[in-house]
């Protein structure tokens, strides 16, 4: 039975386990720091498939196979998908999920989808609906170039504080039955509007989502940086990693020292050519399911948090004069006890 | 605490109640079957807004502070949002909804977001964790066009078996405490692809879903259409319902009687010109909200499905040749034991 703490915080008592996960990346991702950890990388981004659109529903299905097959649970013991993607109707999720017999929800919290798939999947098994979900979340470069600036062909330069699209995808198998790391509880996300206009700027728009929730996560839980060791953000980048950490240190915690993000890891930042670090969907969904979950088997983390953001724009609204809405949910990791 | 009856029904022993609910509609919509049911009708579709996709967050923000002034509950008791529309990034919600200081977790399920959203809200309820969410969804005609067809200056010609999008939004808030008309259960869709790849023919495409959901809610439930006064769908329109009791009939299931379609009772199809009737995520949002609440409270409904069907393509992914996979989530609407 679930239950909320203070505000804004899910708390599940049973506690429900990444039974398996499987993250599949892209060519210039599996030339970064994060490279060994991948499950599987493909060395044409295109995976063989006609466009980037197509590619991205070749990722997800390859991440979402292998994160079935490494749970050890049949296709038919999953009762439901929680899934969603960048692509315009999240077509990345469901041309994709539609090869699988089983019911889907659709979300859409555009780079916060890692984490609010997570967060919705424990909150189903730990409800008492659901013993296994599969969730999880893909983007893909050539697909969100298009689609949210320019075609690649255009050749458009690039701003310091833009981000790099990650093509990759991440998919996990929640469990309410078998051993791996915990999911334990989550703090849902606000729409945060900090007024930023500059769609090349998405760390900046983000930045003041993550510091909202983690806030208030601190808030409900009466914990603070101190409880975890590690503090992880999805997509802030240099630019939103920095305003972000000042944020949570002008409201009272220093967490410099123990956060990090899926934009500066997955990708080498003085080497890559990708200015402020990586973004999309799949950024902090591979990392997380890729080196984050194989830092904890490797003992390196016991209880982290993992808070992805989003922002939740279109190209249209900020033609329009709009500035970015955004998100971040958070879910808390532990390792089992023993472990 | 929640429980999951056969291969895909959830059922809320609960029973969320259904505390307040808002139908906001245009002037078309307004010249309708219906008019006399909704909260608000909007002689200017723009409603003073500068674009169709502003118009729409305002209508939105406008069915949503309606449900919450009707329920009875402030701003501070609501524990979470579901929301989700059609446009690019679901930018008709975010919009709307950053003017509420309340958790948000956005769905995409096209124009199935409207039982989906309820869905999820019974569930988030029924599991423990929140008490009392406002959720709903929208759709805009001018935003709609602009986006899935042509710009409506250019005057394209529409096919017979096209619908028209319905300018309206539809929220409700849902209770654990409260009297009203009650969720007992769900039925959770699966991504169905039919093979159909004409973009005009979304009642077509969509009508294979209906069926497999409501296929499903029968085998999980032992129930039948007996069991109903009313099998309400969201917008098949005339195309996609005759399709759809076809379809049943064949399986065993006679629904001709019983079954009804929002698309097809929001407007009057053959004074309105429509063509195959309404569509949209405000569609099923705004009758269910708006007319079929009502008559509820009038005693005409005693137990009624609600099965809101979704389109899950975009523009993009069908002139790359693919077909259009839909899905259709259902719920079980019941009035209070006395009413």
């Amino acid at each position: 039975m679930g239950k909320k703490i203070g505000k804004r915080t899910l708390e599940f008592s049973s506690a429900p386990h990444i039974a398996g996960a499987a993250a599949v990346v892209g060519k210039k991702e599996g030339e970064g720091p994060l490279a060994a950890d991948f499950d599987m990388i493909f060395d044409d981004d295109y995976a063989g498939a006609k466009s980037g659109e197509a590619a991205e529903n070749k990722f997800q299905t390859e991440a979402a196979r292998l994160a079935v097959e490494k749970s050890g649970f049949a296709e038919t013991d999953i009762d439901g998908i929680f899934s969603g993607d960048l692509q315009n109707q999240c077509t990345g999720s469901h041309y994709a999920m539609r090869s699988f017999d089983i019911p889907y929800i659709g979300l859409y919290g555009a780079c916060s989808t890692a984490t609010e798939s997570l967060m919705m999947s424990a909150a189903m098994i730990d409800g008492g609906f659901f013993e296994n979900v599969l969730c999880g979340t893909s983007s893909h470069f050539c697909a969100a170039e298009k689609q949210f600036r320019f075609p690649l062909e255009y050749g458009g330069i690039r701003t310091p504080t833009s981000q790099w699209t990650v093509t990759g995808a991440g998919f996990s198998v929640l469990s309410k039955n078998t051993g791996g790391v915990r999911i334990t509880c989550a703090t849902v996300g606000k729409i945060i509007d900090m007024g930023v206009c500059d769609i090349n700027n998405m760390g900046g728009a983000m930045a003041g989502a993550a510091a909202d929730t983690l806030t208030a996560h601190f808030e409900d839980t009466g914990r603070n940086q101190n409880d975890y060791d590690l503090i992880l953000t999805g997509d802030l980048g240099v630019v939103g990693s920095d305003i972000f950490c000042d944020v949570m240190y002008d409201a009272g915690y220093d967490i410099y020292s123990v956060h990090k993000d899926c934009g500066k890891m997955i990708f080498d930042i003085e080497n890559q050519d990708v200015h402020s670090g990586g973004s999309g969907c799949g950024c902090c969904a591979s990392v997380l399911y890729g080196h984050i979950l194989k830092e904890f088997e490797r003992g390196k983390y016991k209880k982290a948090i993992v808070a992805a953001t989003g922002a939740l724009m279109n190209p249209q609204t900020v033609l329009q004069g709009e500035s970015i809405p955004a998100t971040a949910h958070l879910i808390v990791i532990e390792a089992c006890a023993g472990d």
